[in-house]
């Protein structure tokens, strides 16, 4: 089975928009530079925008507006599969946080809307309110491409096991997910949600953090990571700006299946994740 | 809210079933002796059999003989739950692996037949069959006691993440799960299996594992592991025999699902696991 090249743009994000899509180009066109010629490029959630609930509406595009336009190019220039990490959407009055993901000659295959949103208030620790601005998602949807078949998902979204299950019975083997854990969340669990899903599921699990910024509102934890269906850590960022290479083989997907196979022993006489 | 005072009994099993449950009463007499005074013991899986497929049926015993008997007289004489590890039960032509649990009277208030039986191959590692002489359980039960609400798993069954919130959802604040991880298994899997299961469903996961026994045909991982709601490692013990001693606060899981209030943001509009 083909090799897949992917390659995490672990970019810091700034207030400025025009700066963040240009930061996101430069560094997409570094990447494809290199010798390892990655075809799968991912960006990191809320790429274009602070993470910050009250600028959401502030930086929303319609789809097909100007950073969508930029991403298209970006991919049909130079020829990869690129998943637009994540921008604030908009749609009516409703704002989302979406993920598009393009094709090899800038075609939009698809978009994931982040179906979970982040409310949380930690004592000592991170609060945080999306639900202040945005709107979820309701969408659980598969994206076929000739390097396999891709589900999405967003940040938050990975702490429901149900969400990477039912992408997975609908065929998924690689997942990948923009995500901003925050200094909080990350150091305590943002490593052993990617292992665990991956394991459980059997699949390729790739997380695309922001680099970490301590001037901005919310700090992300950065630690990209490329997580393989044996639950291993094949590479892993640090908190800094940088890009992360990584082959993978969908080749393991079904060697791990057969020999521990989970999706098999379920016990689908007992139990069932419906879809409503 | 109350404290709860657990130990896991992680005993060395050999192939001299009288001597495993005489060794096991032993360990919790010890472990009731301890100022902390455990009032919940935890035995690991297979406690009074080889883990072993071959040896299952030779070792089986139908409901309410002797281990069982053992196991309520222990809990009577201790005053204390016991969670009676697992024990190959025979019922008609069919064999399952069962965990009893017996209150402070010494009367049984439920039991866990293993539900996803343990068949791998993993080339180069290890190769098991339970299926070859095991039949699999069929109930998804919560055992309301007077220390909390308690879920129970056997080993295995760790791996599907359906069942452990099934648990949850029915009102599990604790799961116990007697569990023989290998020595393939065990460092790969082992703790973030416990971890993520307890920080997806907020509830405290206890894991009681024979200690390691390099003689036996089955090498045991041991580390038997007690982890918060968070996810965190309380305890863990290394692979020798011994026991593992500790105190937890339910008030920890109201307390971490008010914070991150994951349950409260399962989006049941879009999936729900149904029991069938």
């Amino acid at each position: 089975m083909k090799d897949i090249k992917i390659a995490i743009i672990q970019m810091k994000v700034s207030n400025d928009k025009n700066a963040n899509i240009f930061k996101a180009e430069q560094m997409i066109s570094e990447a494809v530079k290199d010798e390892r010629s990655p075809e799968l490029l991912v960006l990191p959630e809320m790429f274009n925008c602070p993470y910050q609930s009250d600028l959401f509406p502030e930086y929303a595009e319609e789809e097909g507006e100007y950073t969508y336009q930029q991403l298209a190019r970006i991919a049909r220039e130079n020829q990869i599969y690129l998943l637009g990490g994540s921008i604030p959407e908009r749609e009516g009055n409703k704002i989302y946080n979406t993920a598009y993901i393009f094709d090899r000659e800038g075609r939009n295959i698809g978009k994931h809307r982040k179906i979970h949103l982040f409310d949380i208030d930690i004592e000592g620790g991170q609060t945080f309110r999306e639900s202040d601005t945005l709107s979820s998602g309701n969408s659980i949807e598969v994206f076929e491409t000739d390097i396999g078949k891709i589900g999405v998902i967003i940040c938050y979204d990975i702490r429901f096991p149900e969400l990477s299950r039912l992408l997975v019975e609908k065929g998924a083997e690689i997942i990948l997910v923009p995500a901003a854990f925050n200094m909080t969340t990350g150091p305590a669990h943002w490593e052993i949600l990617f292992r665990t899903r991956a394991l459980d599921n059997q699949v390729f699990m790739i997380g695309a953090s922001p680099a970490r910024n301590e001037k901005s509102n919310y700090i992300s934890y950065g630690n990209s990571i490329i997580v393989d269906p044996w639950g291993r850590v094949l590479n892993r960022a640090k908190e800094r700006e940088g890009i992360v290479l990584e082959t993978i083989n969908l080749g393991l997907v079904k060697k791990i299946r057969e020999e521990l196979p989970l999706l098999k022993h379920m016990r689908r006489d007992l139990y069932r994740i419906n879809e409503l």
